[in-house]
């Protein structure tokens, strides 16, 4: 059987998804969306309501490749979840080398281009975000179970910082054209990890010694 | 004497100045910025030859307001080198709050708003960035001679990744349009100095220890 041919909704959908990475959402024109998916304005309204539309349609994309395409492979190179964490952000390290610094992440440079009042927009973007952030989350709560994390951690903040992080190491190397400020900022977190670990590993010294107190202490 | 009337020059820039940080570079028109100016388009290019030179003007009062405009108030409330670290983030936490979560810096939004090719630009964003990290670089310092940061710690990457943190926690703040994820990550980056804080006085202590050894030791 030949291979399928993908339908013309996803030629949209992909042309859209490059176009809107590499230029941006307001320099992109309709134009050249179509020209790249090869179809016509009719097929277009057949999908789309109008370009927003589209937009929104790039963002369930992303939300629903987290996993499978962004996160996947990935994961398959380690099974620790700290390193894992640190294989993410170097997939994006990847993709700032790869557009040579102009990009890395896609839904942070929409955050901050995207009008703010074009709300549904917004809260497809929160989506992204909170979808990322959540696996993070996933990912330190097996690590705190594996005692790398300290019980006084907010896990649940500290997947925000991780993609904080990320975000603002990939806005300075755009500006730089550059990896070095990317590359700082993750030493940085890396850094902050080790204190973490340093700390799980006193409390987990101080449990040990609440279970099993110092023979020679209780003599006393 | 009268108070001296801004000049048609200054009127432009600081025209151009709000609208930028309102509506983005690309969707501020020149008709917006001369009306807002009260300015024609003929004293408009006796100063200017365009509306990139304008933007290059725009970062250069960016770069000269650093310390009069940005730091200096912030610094007058505090002599502490890390208090005045995070009362600058608590600085750009009311900008969130002012602008109703559209905005908060109006470097990153410039630095992932403009395109790549425009490196004179991007050079005056980075130098923006720079002269930011080092004002930070400098109270981290401080810090250390202090005694409040270890001596292992890169002062350099650590003052970036301030920086980092901020520009990350004012995108997502945009997009969730409400100020949680800004406090997350500076609560995390707080956590991390508690970390760092930490680290010193280990270092300390153990350099204590060794000016003045233990007399039960030495005398073993």
């Amino acid at each position: 059987m030949p291979p399928t041919q993908p339908s013309t909704r996803d030629r949209i959908l992909q042309a859209a998804i490059e176009l809107f990475y590499a230029h941006g959402y307001a320099a992109t024109g309709m134009a050249e969306i179509l020209k790249k998916a090869d179809a016509n304005s009719g097929s277009f309204y057949f999908f789309f309501t109008s370009k927003e539309d589209l937009l929104m349609a790039v963002l369930d994309w992303y939300q629903a490749s987290l996993g499978p395409v962004l996160l996947a492979p990935v994961f398959k190179k380690s099974q620790d979840p700290i390193r894992r964490i640190f294989l993410l952000l170097e997939k994006y390290r990847q993709n700032v080398l790869a557009t040579e610094f102009a990009f890395g992440c896609p839904l942070g440079r929409l955050a901050l281009e995207i009008d703010p009042d074009r709300r549904p927009v917004h809260d497809k973007i929160a989506a992204n975000f909170t979808g990322w952030s959540r696996a993070v989350q996933e990912l330190l709560e097996q690590a705190r179970r594996q005692g790398q994390l300290p019980r006084r951690c907010d896990l649940r903040q500290l997947s925000r910082f991780v993609l904080t992080v990320m975000e603002g190491a990939v806005m300075q190397a755009r500006s730089y054209q550059c990896i070095e400020p990317f590359d700082d900022c993750i030493a940085q977190l890396e850094a902050y990890f080790k204190e973490l670990r340093t700390a799980a590993q006193d409390e987990n010294g101080k449990k040990a010694n609440v279970k099993k107190p110092n023979p020679s202490r209780r003599r006393k």
